[in-house]
């Protein structure tokens, strides 16, 4: 190889990156007209889609295409997405149905990012949407008067001190609900303080997706249920799956779900990180599965560190959960300290047995996974 | 309407015409600068497909598309399909074709499952296959005689032996090559045992996958280079991906990328076994992430765990490696053993400093899997 190759191959890079630079600034040319022919059919109340006009402009592509010598097809399916796009940016979001049309929504920690995302919700389906911030404290009074929902969306750590704060001010009317990643203690704070309609959620997902569509909410129903279904009904029009249990059950599984994963996770990340291994390198050379698995440990580094010291270290029994992983991780490692490959595949076979259908049903969803990866690159 | 909204409508149209006009261009520029490219790296023999190239020009484009006020999604997605489309161009042209049309392929272990996958590869090509096993080792001269590659394809535990009984009956012109899944030890003993071309490989994928289109083969040259250049060029035309390392770098990689994760999942899944979680209720509670990564473990154990301690007790090395991992680990339950979320969160932003950009990456990827996932359920 050497600098001729490095530099040449350089160069050749440089080109396509300005290349790519001019499309990316045409692309934005062109959404400018479409949004320009948009305002006009508007003001002229002509339909804004025009399949015949998105075809023809299709074929005109495709002739052009073969006359550069790049495949029809190619030009076809950029094309597509282009024009699928603007007629998105056209339609613009339709606003969400409303449950219970102009009701007020107050949500605590309207700042923070989920609570950013229940906002954007719920004003997208024509809610009255209120903030409650430390800097806006002072209002909470005028913020609290006639209210329909009070959504507290604060850190774990403050959830506690937040619902004594608020609960003098809420109508005992109105539904008072926490969206805490753990359950058991946020409500049994608000069944304490607050006399009204009460329901903890924790949705189990991160602000970072676009919808709520098919993601699942956890429910923990406190007091009142009738009186919180407006809610339920909202949440599930949204297209979320709601599934309930008992406050102690839910912890307990999120534990798992939750602490355990991010823990092993951290673990796994502190590990590369600490033997300071060539990720380049290691990306290069990983498969698909591999790619996605450092993938997931990668991902937990995007987000806050406060978040997940706030799952992981919630509870004492979410602690004492965590050393009990840790020991037997201990009790796993005897067997390569002793090359004991016998009573590995036995311990295997014996863990294969416990998973039964489980595993090879993993093995199809992750394969098909998989698949998808492949496809993507 | 009139004439006034109809000719104004044609001026916009008419510069959306021109505007795709250049695009088009634009793209045709582009798929000859990665022409280019192409024949630059075949000249050099340097993998064509590098992902991670592909990965940070998908997330400049994303920065400068926000800067544009252009959805960066969109403009993802339009690049997926730009990027698929030159890698098509690059590998699609006629993957049968035989690089060494008619040559004779030994496969020594041709009865296990890789054995079989690269034996049907070789035939669709037109090669003409033969395969050794313990049942007709007593025909292993004949089967030798004038073949131009002896692929070694056999358990991990037994490879050294094979080597070692193959050799002696191996024309010097022969190359000799092997798909272990560790490399230092079988090249060194093929280049102790055999004076001809000889090329460790290292396919990264299971033979449940249907073709080698993009799929990743490690290869660490032994011998010969040039005499070994046809099986590489086979490989590539079949649409696999070479990355080529020293014996050691691979091992040393292969530690991380397997060993490790596979000892990882072998304890979550011991741990999971052992406090008898209820799996079902489990997976209600599981967000699509959650269910991922859950199948990751599952699938582990729907497979052979004498495969995967083969993997894990490779070498001293390796297993050295996994026991500073575990040592690690504890290091960090000292963490939760002492409630100290600051000294966390101090850990938490190191390693995040360390992953840098492939944190922010890996979020996208894995938002993109995820996303995957909830279209199919």
């Amino acid at each position: 190889m050497g600098k001729t190759f490095d530099s040449e191959i350089k160069k050749l890079r440089n080109n396509i990156d300005s290349i790519d630079r001019q499309i990316l600034e045409l692309i934005s040319q062109r959404l400018d007209q479409v949004r320009q022919v948009v305002a006009l059919k508007k003001i002229h109340n002509v339909p804004v889609y025009h399949p015949a006009r998105e075809e023809d402009l299709i074929s005109k592509l495709r002739n052009q295409a073969s006359t550069a010598a790049v495949n029809p097809d190619f030009i076809e399916e950029i094309y597509r997405v282009v024009l699928r796009n603007s007629r998105i940016e056209q339609t613009g979001q339709m606003k969400q149905q409303a449950v219970k049309a102009g009701a007020n929504v107050l949500i605590v920690g309207g700042a923070g990012q989920m609570g950013q995302f229940f906002a954007a919700m719920f004003r997208s389906s024509g809610y009255t949407v209120r903030i409650l911030t430390e800097n806006n404290w002072n209002e909470v009074e005028t913020l609290c008067r006639d209210t329909d929902l009070v959504l507290i969306s604060v850190p774990i750590n403050v959830t506690l001190k937040t619902i004594q704060r608020i609960t003098p001010f809420v109508p005992p009317t109105a539904v008072l609900a926490d969206i805490t990643s753990i359950k058991q203690a946020p409500v049994d704070e608000m069944i304490k303080y607050f006399k009204g309609p009460i329901i903890g959620l924790h949705p189990l997902f991160g602000p970072s997706c676009s919808t709520l569509d098919k993601q699942i909410i956890a429910v923990v129903p406190g007091r009142d249920n009738p009186a919180c279904q407006w809610l339920v009904d909202q949440l599930t029009l949204w297209g979320a799956i709601l599934v309930s249990s008992t406050a102690e059950e839910h912890d307990e599984i999120m534990g798992m779900v939750q602490a355990l994963r991010h823990f092993a996770a951290f673990c796994f990340g502190q590990f590369l990180c600490q033997q300071k291994i060539d990720l380049e390198k290691t990306l290069e050379f990983s498969s698909p599965i591999y790619r996605l698995e450092l993938g997931m440990v990668g991902r937990l580094f995007a987000q806050s560190g406060n978040l997940y010291s706030e799952i992981i270290f919630a509870t004492p029994q979410r602690r004492d959960m965590l050393k009990a992983y840790v020991s037997s991780v201990n009790e796993q490692i005897t067997l390569v300290d002793n090359n004991d490959k016998a009573l590995f595949e036995q311990r295997f076979s014996k863990i294969a047995d416990w998973f039964g259908s489980f595993s090879e049903q993993a093995m199809r969803e992750s394969d098909f996974i998989i698949n998808k990866i492949i496809e993507r690159f």
